[in-house]
């Protein structure tokens, strides 16, 4: 089973993809999609639904999991983040992919035990288990091999979020 | 000149085309993409997108212009109507067509002539400034054709905001 893991950013997006077999979870490529600085915002979309619609057609995912936002004060960046996490997640619905959502806590709990641990504490981890043999440079690629993790092991035990 | 104005919604999106020559401004349509209520998120925003795309098919506008949010107090709809917003956005690039984007009180301003006029009375306004014979029944409908005209007499008058 393949799964595209995806970090939104409002300037940069992470994503991680990994294969699992059975208890096994193998990291196959991970990275970063960076939207223009200078661009515009509906610019800055596309830049980043195009870079996911490749990563649709090069890894050919089963599924895809997002992070999902339940407190988050700022509802200025909230309303920023939330175009760029819609124009992922309709790249992936009209790909016909389900999309399983996951909160912060939930994925820190996954990989790292606790839901309160830092990124530098998931980073760590997400090498570890992934058997990486280096750490994952962006914090934002790493967060979203978390969040591929978190759905692997979720789904497995059959309690997949949607 | 063809405008496409659009006001994106979590549940309803209005949209409204207009004409323009001159001072003149003529509604060609208006209406509502409406997301089915029971779809999760992802195909609530398949549906918003491809009822955009076709409406850019259908009329081909030149430029489009949508509402822009300054002041949301709930940081979780903000959320919600970012990802809508962003599918919106995301076609519009595609497309390749230009967006402006005007707050809320701009588009009040422009169309009832001030900024803290109430949606009924935008709804007259359109109306009467775009020479409907009846009222426009949807608010959402009425709003899209409000930014739609207020994009005209801004651009006309050199001061269009992207």
């Amino acid at each position: 089973m393949r799964i595209l893991g995806i970090d939104c950013g409002s300037h940069v997006t992470g994503f991680g993809v990994i294969e699992t077999e059975g208890r096994v979870r193998r990291a196959v490529d991970y990275g970063t999609i960076r939207a223009p600085v200078q661009g515009d915002l509906p610019e800055r979309l596309r830049v980043v639904a195009d870079g996911v619609d490749e990563l649709l057609v090069r890894y050919r995912p089963e599924e895809v999991a997002v992070e999902d936002i339940f407190h988050m004060r700022n509802a200025k960046s909230a309303f920023v983040l939330g175009h760029v996490r819609g124009a992922v997640l309709l790249g992936v619905a009209r790909a016909g992919l389900p999309v399983a959502s996951y909160a912060p806590k939930e994925v820190k709990l996954s990989v790292v035990g606790h839901g309160s641990a830092g990124k530098a504490q998931v980073q760590q981890m997400v090498q570890a288990l992934l058997g990486l043999r280096e750490a994952v440079a962006s914090l934002d690629a790493s967060d979203a091999l978390a969040v591929a993790y978190c759905h692997a092991n979720l789904r497995a035990a059959g309690r997949r979020r949607n």
